[in-house]
């Protein structure tokens, strides 16, 4: 196990399949179609996406001085692993709010056993079957997290030094969906609305948090933690501020999603709030332009419309110039801090990647 | 704290509503609507249910000679009182599945959530952000479930012990769950399918592993350990039986559901599949009658039909003779263990309270 992207998402799928493989047994025992779906959710699980978290997490926690190799680095490695069995749960519940169709070049899971209950020609709605069997299923790999990290196998010290770090992660990443699908429904327009989903929906989750866990397992010291959270605070903001530029000027060729996708659905992102707050100061047309086209289906045409206006605001100047901001405070923390350099290299580049990305 | 009933969901309450105090700070830092939402959780919580779960692992611990006062006795209690955290995920979750309108005389968390929607005439479907809201607020619960557990206090081998069970308690709740919604939408009409569902579903769940995590809770040998799960499978699997028998020929003013609800519902309970066993053997159209009513809305009269015909066929009668062999099979269990006899008489009435039930 090292720092190295690929191999260490080797090592996370390793720990991942180890763990699907400890709770065939009751499975099993419980009979029906449970084993399938469990198959399915496994097939979800190991077909991958960045495993971000983990990453960030057991960089972490070799930042802290936590060794690469050995007994303790495989139980903090499988409890970092853990941490995609929380997030299998958010993609299929989020799915479902979404009533998204595709994820990952597949159907997503509701859409699944909707298709499994149309194929088996069973009685009643199929949608709603394929939602129910969703919920069931991100509730069982939300529960099995606990599991697999209660079973990693790191000392009772780390564990409780965890316990939290991993509550309030769950706590937090669960208020900041609550928000954004209020925000999306509601009339706070406002760009601190929108900046406390970007907090506890993206940021604490996607770095901070993980970054805090792999500090705590390590028991790291006051100074790094806090160091490490404050990157990865900023970091995910940035993260967050990049996924809101992409899902209306990302090219869908490479990102996968449709042109415009954020403005369709409808999200209160924070580059619409700030393209808002300025339109509503110096040009009520294009203020009601964006209100009328959000939620609603675009022609290229209108996307590209879209577009203009939110440049010509300066709202994609300004979101671009809050990510630089982040990013140079981010890794100024790091800098700062007792981190081993090889892990802050990593963090950096990690860093990079996350707010360059192109999808 | 004591077995006393009354007194024991008092102290099951208190210990939720001092862990929902417990979760305060980090709620209000998220903010936004996040707070009002978890008090809409708290509020369904501490109103309350039967407060079963919590009971049976108390009294297997009182049974096992762990002690009724004390700190120790205090981190039980927590730790049994955690079990309603994740019965209020599986509620909430569960009726968004039936599509069910009320629970315990109130709105159920997903048509709250719809009707604050309409309420403050947001955007979108008020019906579609209840269940995105009511899935995030039932996943909440299942992650406090294990925040509280593991803060519970319980000692570190306690916890140890405890771990498998709660582990497999929810895997297999949740497969119970998933074989249950299959069934209601499949075509396997046996009563071994339907017998499965009650084991997974609602006896290993409701009595078994309760009892289970009590006793490895107090550290109890293995002989009474097997005892009280048999115990529990049995009076598990009859207090569903009972239940599929009040399903249908209940007193909707005493059960405070529709007459014949599992009729309507289309429930592939034991009785019916046991009705149609008989049926199919001796008197096509009946059978032909029942499946022809399964899942559709009935009149008094066709209800009073139904009930004619499924105990005509016998079904009722060998439905009730299932029950009383449980419950004497689940005595005798006891009355062979190892149990403080004060606890013992406990549990023989809270089996024979589940099982001889009008509602």
């Amino acid at each position: 196990m090292s720092v190295n992207a690929t191999s260490l998402r080797d090592s996370v799928d390793a720990k991942l399949a180890e763990f699907f493989a400890s709770r065939r047994a009751v499975v099993d025992s419980v009979g029906g179609g449970y084993p399938a779906a469990v198959a399915d959710l496994e097939a979800f699980v190991l077909r991958g996406g960045k495993r971000m978290r983990p990453a960030f997490a057991w960089t972490a926690w070799l930042g802290a001085g936590g060794e690469p190799t050995g007994d303790r680095a495989d139980a903090v490695l499988r409890a970092c692993s853990a941490l995609e069995l929380i997030q299998a749960c958010a993609l299929i519940h989020d799915d479902i709010i979404d009533s998204s169709r595709t994820r990952r070049g597949f159907p997503t899971v509701h859409v699944g056993f909707a298709q499994r209950h149309r194929d088996a020609g069973w009685s009643g709605s199929a949608d709603h079957f394929g939602v129910s069997a969703a919920v069931l299923v991100g509730d069982l790999a939300l529960c099995w997290a606990d599991d697999m990290l209660r079973e990693s196998g790191i000392d009772t010290d780390a564990a409780r030094r965890a316990q939290p770090v991993w509550s309030a992660m769950r706590t937090e990443v669960l208020g900041g969906q609550l928000l954004d699908i209020e925000a999306e429904a509601g009339t706070d327009e406002s760009v601190a609305a929108a900046m406390r989903v970007n907090r506890y929906k993206t940021a604490a989750y996607t770095v901070e948090r993980p970054l805090h866990l792999g500090a705590v397992l390590a028991g790291a010291g006051e100074p790094l933690t806090a160091a490490y959270r404050s990157f990865g605070a900023d970091i995910g903001i940035a993260f967050q501020l990049r996924d809101d530029l992409l899902g209306v000027f990302g090219d869908p060729e490479i990102t996968g999603k449709p042109s415009g996708d954020d403005i369709t659905e409808g999200k209160r992102t924070v580059l619409i709030a700030v393209a808002l707050q300025q339109a509503d100061a110096s040009r009520p047309d294009h203020a009601a332009k964006i209100r009328a086209s959000l939620g609603t289906e675009l022609s290229e045409s209108e996307v590209a419309d879209i577009r203009s206006i939110l440049t010509e605001l300066g709202a994609v100047d300004a979101v671009e110039r809050q990510i630089d901001e982040l990013g140079t405070r981010a890794v100024a923390a790091l800098d700062d801090s007792s981190i081993d350099p090889i892990a802050a290299e990593h963090l950096r580049a990690m860093a990079t990647a996350a707010i360059q990305r192109q999808y």
